[in-house]
């Protein structure tokens, strides 16, 4: 149901049946006021849901549990990652979620939930929070898929050198990388503080679901820092490779004038105009300085075959 | 009130009001040694307000504690900060508060005390010790976005190569996250350890505020920690931009010269002044020689296109 | 046995004798439900077994305990590592293995399970894990020589500059052990927990076993963090080989160049064609200017050689 | 005074008074065992103090505390320091100091003992080996301080590029950087056990004198750090320096190249001898070369001034 | 004595005395059966024994303790470092020493224990376990010594650029420094583990003397590092010392080569042959070319000055 008031939402406060509201208005500071003394949250806590710049935490209550997530997302290509906050507080009963923008991350569950006979359904709360932390984790692997495709076909490009990649493309996955772990680093700490805590309101029972997407977010930490070394190496390569075109550029260079300055010194000598000149009347002058030409620069041609210049 | 005595302060000590005493002149040694005496201060602690060269620290005595923290303040932009040490010395009932200049970044504070509704008059000295590092943290806050615009800033320009920046200009940048560090390090960690402390002056109801503030600091750190390897990367881009230009100079003078070195030795060749060249007497010998010097050219300009130089 | 139901192993569970099962279909659903049920396990332990993305790791229930771990193969060289998940669950008296592929690791222990006075036979299921464990274990013992030998062969060729060697081949090094690390890494961890885990499962008389494998990986791991070490200075020999390379390269040119471009200038400058040159006429200008081609030459060969260029 | 037997100093062993004793002959073992034998010391103490290789340490006994401590001080300047080992040995009414030589490190105190007033005086043997500690860490501050000074001439030169300066002073800063901290951090250690030590001979009272030095390490330690960051910016700035220098040269010498290499191929066409080249006999021929020689310049001069050359 | 059978040691078994026990046949499978029976030793501890691939380690038993050592030698200098495992099984009153070859470094032990007062008689088997792990520590200390000289040395050559320096020779001091972390590294974590146990193999009293071998363990890591960041600043001085060469050697090529080449297109321009060029037929028109010629090499020259080209 889709509710305008919070009075609508009190018939089902005192029920055995527990309930799941999504708020996406956070800029209704009235229904948040109306919220807080609902559901007896701490005003710092309403703070945290409203600061966007929150690091992902977990704060246990003795009657509620307050996570702040962060979703990421992308619309043009990983080097463009946008952040979403959402936070979730549950008690034994309801399920309160705060995101700005009604996301389609939360529909696969949304789904699941008019199935009356799923999981989600029969468990607690705290199994329908791991089905929405499951699906904001699913979204960073998702993520870690594509940075690492991506890497990967950087890493080809660079080293068949096909076609020239511009370092900045190298950094932008750097920078993404960055990002996905500033996010997924606080995610872990706080799953493992979930894992390791002992409010009534996370049930031994769920605790293996928790588990399995804390080991999610060990395994994406893990791949990132591969990934961050493997960026590392990219562009050592990259700069190999620079350091290995100018050499040939270079060498080419030293070739070419190596063999024919000598060779224009030569020529210019028998072009000078003294009158005295001995070899100018020679008749098979001309052709021994060809010869002299020919025999320097196959000299030179193989001592830089022997040096393995080309 | 602008107090000039100690004397005066005498009537509020056994109140059950609390009140707060900034202290600016530090050098008045009369006057430390009556606060000393006053408030039962030990004689280390009073060195620790007055020596500057202190590291932000948090002592706690049975009762009061000291925190000894760094405000930083810029006047001509992020890379010449400056540092103000501010101790402060509080009680179940005052607050000391001492610093070398007296600032602007207690105003706030001030303003708020007028309110006689507000939150800081009607809590404890604690509360009030938070309000004051609040306001430290949220400069720090301010500064590490100065930086971080700053290196966006220093980025753009490098990977865009519109303009050239000094590699000092990057450098400072770093100094300045060093410094910041240096000082948001030990912040951090006496937060924590008054967010651990069980002294009966941090009351319980201040602890999420005191935890918030040190979530900030970790929050700080992180970024400059991001910030800290974007600098790094920055100066990759910078080295590889100086070794792609100079690899770019490099083939310019390659192709010229490997193209023109080779036909300028033709030339001198036929204009050697041997008394028998026959090419010479030949009717389109100049010609052919042109012709020698344009496919020459054409092929060399073929194989560097090949091979990708240009 | 080769069996294909599951009705056929019931005979064996109530028995005092252990026995062994290796599931290598991983998708009949149908038999692993069986097996579910047949040996109480939970659900999320299926689905780990099933996942094969799941990072090595060790579950240590009541009445059994699940070992997932990774055994690392290459057919094409140690470039192309392929990776095959391997699970473990025993209780008191059974083992079951999952695996995709029915690999021929195992094959030396079946054949010491057919000798009927082998220890393997009288010790207990956790003797048995050890035995599959050490056979893993010793796989990636092969895999790391491999990666050494290989490591060695490229230092010593690059060393001597006998052949080039791409960097990408250097490269390929620097993965495979980044591949073998993020397996043996949580390898290490799980036999950890095994060791220091107090279930009944695990017999006091194994321990001694249990820890010479993990041992063996902590062998493994700082061996490969040596070749690492080692893959770092290679890149920085054959970085320093290629700026080696253009120096002398450079220096090639820059002594022919220095040598032959002023005497080209003077050969110039007795080419011109100004009506009244002196020096054309002199009986002996031509050897003279000879004498300034071989002294300028014989000086400049000095100095470069005093420079140590050559 | 200045004793030369052991004997002397027997009248003041079983008093209530306190004194101190100062061996500078480390090479009298006759001496030492006296000591030894008086006081109770183990054999392994006194080897400690002999030992001059010693890294800093403190060994907490019984009866008695040692401390091994390295005084730094450098005679030429901050590159070339030395060291000298200094062990307290120290009991309820005794404090024995070894050194090697009898440095003027120690006068300061012997001034303030001479004052009868002193705090030194009349505080236990703990305020007095503080008191030494005390002299030792400024020293230390001194060193930091002095490199700190070098490291920032060196930056300044470097970054300004007024002067040449070789790699090897920046790379004797580092050297200095870590003599430091070799012995400063095993004296922060020392401290923080004395810190923690419950021995009797460390009275509560002193405790907060000792953590001031600890301190002061702490700070020492961290800003040797930032130095050595220092210093690897600064080694990046002088390559930076080395290749930015490189290009320019490089760059002058293309422009120089690439403009004149062709027009000198022009000339040289224009100065072969064939007999049929009709541009000769032109009228304006010459000045028309001329204007193809002024227009090439001109429009490469442009191309370069485009690309930023110059 | 040199014993060949098992029975001869029976005797002793029982006796108060304690007795060593060297063996050097480590391929005398039934001695070793023998031994194991003996002394009542695991299976497990054979294998390590025998294994001398095995890293050091201590395992404490109840009646006895297995020390595995690695000694360090060198035949032909420091890069070539062999390895021999050393291996300590030693009970209340005896101590069985395992090795391949006999080697001399016991010598000094076996000459001690010919001292009849000496004090490695008079104490328990744990001072005579630590004279073995003394001697071979100090074995370390001296190869630490010679792996520093051999950098010393490597480094004043390359600062004064005396000598051309290999690269590899720099990183075999680098391999070096990695074989005597792997294995001085697990050795202070054994000395560790055996001063914190609470064996009564271990006696109060020999607790000092293992100390100080531990921290001269540390002492020789602290020392290993340091090398290790010293090579890294060789390689840096290294490289820059190439770069600075290849400057120098570029600069020369410019000077040169911008210097003569305009005047060469000069010469080339009167060479031309064009019938109608005025100045050549001018009086002062050669002297007035040396003149431009000499005025253009002048300045050229001042420009590179002021450049501080040269």
């Amino acid at each position: 149901h889709h509710i305008t008031s919070i009075s609508q939402i009190a018939p089902f406060l005192n029920q055995e049946n527990k309930f799941w509201l999504n708020i996406t208005d956070l800029e209704n500071m009235d229904l948040l006021e109306e919220i807080k003394n609902l559901f007896d949250i701490h005003s710092m806590t309403i703070e945290d849901i409203l600061n966007n710049q929150e690091r992902p935490k977990v704060e246990i209550f003795d009657h509620f549990i307050l996570i702040v997530v962060k979703m990421l997302y992308t619309r043009n290509g990983i080097e463009d990652l946008e952040t979403e906050q959402v936070s979730f507080v549950f008690g034994k009963n309801y399920i309160l979620t705060f995101q700005e923008h009604s996301f389609d991350i939360f529909d696969s569950i949304r789904a699941r939930l008019e199935n009356p006979t799923s999981k989600i359904r029969k468990h607690g709360t705290d199994y329908f929070v791991y089905a929405l932390l499951d699906a904001i984790v699913s979204e960073y692997y998702t993520l870690l898929e594509k940075v690492t495709d991506k890497i990967e076909m950087l890493e080809e490009v660079i080293v068949s050198e096909e076609k020239r990649v511009k370092l900045s493309e190298i950094y932008n996955q750097r920078k993404s990388i960055q990002q996905l772990k500033k996010v997924i680093w606080p995610t872990r700490e706080l799953l493992s503080i979930i894992k390791k805590s002992d409010s009534f309101l996370i049930k031994r029972r769920t605790l293996p679901f928790i588990n399995d997407i804390y080991e999610q977010t060990v395994e994406i930490i893990e791949n990132l820092e591969m990934q961050r070394e493997s960026i590392t190496t990219l562009v050592e390569i990259y700069m190999t490779n620079i350091s290995l075109k100018q050499n040939e550029v270079m060498k080419t260079l030293t070739i070419i004038a190596t063999i024919f300055i000598p060779l224009t010194f030569l020529a210019g000598v028998y072009g000078m105009n003294f009158h005295f000149m001995p070899e100018l009347k020679w008749k098979f002058g001309y052709y021994l300085v060809w010869g002299i030409f020919i025999a320097t620069a196959v000299i030179m041609a193989f001592y830089f075959k022997r040096r393995k210049w080309f």
